[in-house]
């Protein structure tokens, strides 16, 4: 019998996967020291390190795991909810913001980041691509235009929204835009006029 | 007679001007030391400082002056067009890709850029706005989606496409989305389709 559960072993990761999220998002990477990793999570830096090789993989954890939590909300309900979360600021788009800043921002300054990041930033493509493909079989997605490229303009407006928030101007009045990008890769059914299908992508 | 024409200050002033843009763009704002302004500008500090106040004062210069260039080419072309120029990546967008992109990350890391850069910042949006309300009176764009809403659009996919090069992400297979964006924009005649007419932002 293994001396430390499956169960426990999880436990114990989760917490250290949230403790240091609040702890990035509040004082950066660079900020966020291994003495103040051990006040957000509660345990020691040998706790930390038994589970993480190092701060960065322990970055690069908490990025995946904040990236397949946007999978799944867009598997559900497409990227234009993602974006409507980070707009109304709830708690879980707030901890995605600040993870998601901190990659863009060291893609921008670290190429050693960039190269080791391209090989977990796959899924979020993935899961808008799938469900596009799921919403054109569904017909409720335009026809007239590849799905690569859709997904490619949702993500392009999410990285938009991303940069707008970080830089602190007005969110108010991004709501219409988001009805607008969402009315984009919808299907426009002859006669029924802008908005009358709703959530296609 | 002045000592010193207005003609010759002018092109003082844009000597340092166009200088200090590669400077920047190469350094970034922090390492762009008054040495590698000197050397970058061919002037001592002596002769930069006596048209700018101080290091801040011409990059904020600077930002404008791409600003107002980005907006020429906004009234006469549209902000479709200033994104096309990016992702070609001629001259002299990558003069304004360098700026923007030390003014967007100033934005998230300097309160009190913010606050200088928000008086300065309206060109752009200004110049979006005119644009689309003289093709919305051409009959060219659609007139279901007000204008505010439209000019925020393209503002956001800008600030997208800013931020998706400047993380070094792949360029190639944009094209199509700056279609899509531009196509969104535009007035839907019935029975012409998709890509009917184009350049109506």
């Amino acid at each position: 019998m293994p001396r430390v559960s499956q169960d426990h072993l999880d436990a114990r990761r989760r917490q250290i996967l949230d403790g240091s999220r609040v702890c990035f998002a509040r004082y950066g990477y660079e900020g966020a020291t291994v003495r103040r990793l051990e006040e957000a999570t509660g345990l020691s830096r040998g706790a930390i390190f038994h589970h993480f090789r190092d701060k960065e993989s322990l970055f690069l954890a908490l990025a995946e795991d904040d990236a397949l939590r946007m999978a799944d909300v867009v598997a559900e309900q497409g990227l234009v909810q993602v974006m409507r979360d980070l707009l109304a600021g709830g708690d879980h788009p707030a901890d995605w913001l600040g993870t998601r800043l901190e990659v863009s921002r060291r893609l921008r300054t670290d190429p050693e980041f960039r190269a080791r990041w391209a090989e977990r930033s796959q899924q979020l493509t993935t899961a808008t691509r799938l469900r596009l493909l799921r919403q054109r079989e569904a017909g409720n997605l335009r026809d007239d235009v590849d799905v690569d490229v859709l997904t490619a303009f949702l993500e392009l407006v999410l990285e938009g929204l991303v940069s707008h928030l970080a830089m602190g101007l007005p969110a108010a009045g991004l709501g219409p835009v988001l009805d607008l990008v969402e009315e984009t890769v919808r299907r426009h059914r002859p006669g029924t006029g802008a908005g009358a299908d709703r959530r296609a992508e």
